[in-house]
């Protein structure tokens, strides 16, 4: 189920420009209204409720205080994976690769092996599902470790793109907090069933 | 003033490497303890409190969570400078440049204009401080902005670099949760007044 007051706020807020970008910068993925991803996170919780979450993945950089604050409800470590490797990250690493949609680039991703195991329920938590990459990527890295992965959550899903399908196909139980189904620098941005 | 649960964690978790490095990356800067976070919020806010902050500054990725944290407590929104120049920030923007002691590199940092204004109170918070080259590419930004910096909070300051001694020098009111005045992977941490 979306979430009126993110659908709201986008309506508000967000900006639609040239090239299928939406610039929520004012409140999800530069300047973070708290008060808001705390509700965020509240649903997240809501809908991947009883799923016994053992830990949130996300990516850096704007997957993780949307991450941190569905963590406060599931009561669980939060992972981020980092998109380049660091000298701080020594030893054994899972790695992806995920080509981002808004950059127009291609970023290997990493977690150290320690702390994802198969003992581990996995939800997947990030701002923007476009091409699906990003969950695609991420969910390489919960293979690798043999967890399991209960489910996908994102804050804003570009319906118009094929991501959310390919991601509902692979059969991941994905929930998408507004899903934009049309949006244009003119006549603005119209919400999944809405109309 | 220095917090026992952060230090007593870090004994218990951090790793002493070669190199000046102590890798916190189990519960600070790759996985995250989001309860442990929340209490280093509450310390943040319990240093700086009276001080009428409007706004969190921090410098992506490992900052992000850190100042969302702190975020609650001031109940004013976060502020994440970005380390390259994306495609979904257009317009006006101020730019500093930072060298990270960690990744050996420079960066440039950025954030939007509109986000950070002569009106603004700001917390500049982030997860280490070595060089102090960081806060004082943060510090620039706000600068630039016409905004008064109220202070600076780091969870873990290197006390046996440069970078605490420099920031406090230069007027900033900095509070570190836990200051780290000598390291060796043989003989462990020592703590500042400790011993």
């Amino acid at each position: 189920m979306q979430m009126q007051l993110l659908m709201d706020r986008i309506r508000r807020d967000g900006q639609v420009k040239s090239g299928n970008i939406l610039k929520v910068d004012s409140f999800l993925n530069h300047q973070i209204d708290v008060a808001l991803l705390e509700e965020i996170g509240k649903e997240f919780h809501r809908q991947f409720t009883g799923k016994k979450v053992t830990k949130i993945l996300t990516i850096e950089a704007s997957g993780i205080a949307i991450a941190c604050f569905a963590a406060r409800y599931f009561e669980c470590p939060v992972l981020f994976a980092k998109k380049s490797k660091t000298l701080n990250i020594a030893g054994d690493v899972y790695r992806s690769t995920v080509e981002s949609f808004t950059h127009k680039n291609t970023s290997e991703i990493i977690v150290s092996k320690q702390f994802l195991s198969s003992e581990d329920r996995v939800l997947i938590i990030d701002d923007f599902l476009a091409n699906g990459k990003a969950i695609m990527g991420l969910s390489g890295l919960v293979k690798q470790a043999g967890a399991e992965l209960v489910g996908a959550g994102v804050v804003i899903e570009k319906g118009f793109q094929e991501g959310g399908n390919r991601i509902r196909e692979m059969g991941i139980d994905l929930h998408s907090l507004a899903i934009v189904d049309s949006m244009d620098p003119e006549s603005g941005i119209v919400f999944r069933r809405e109309g």
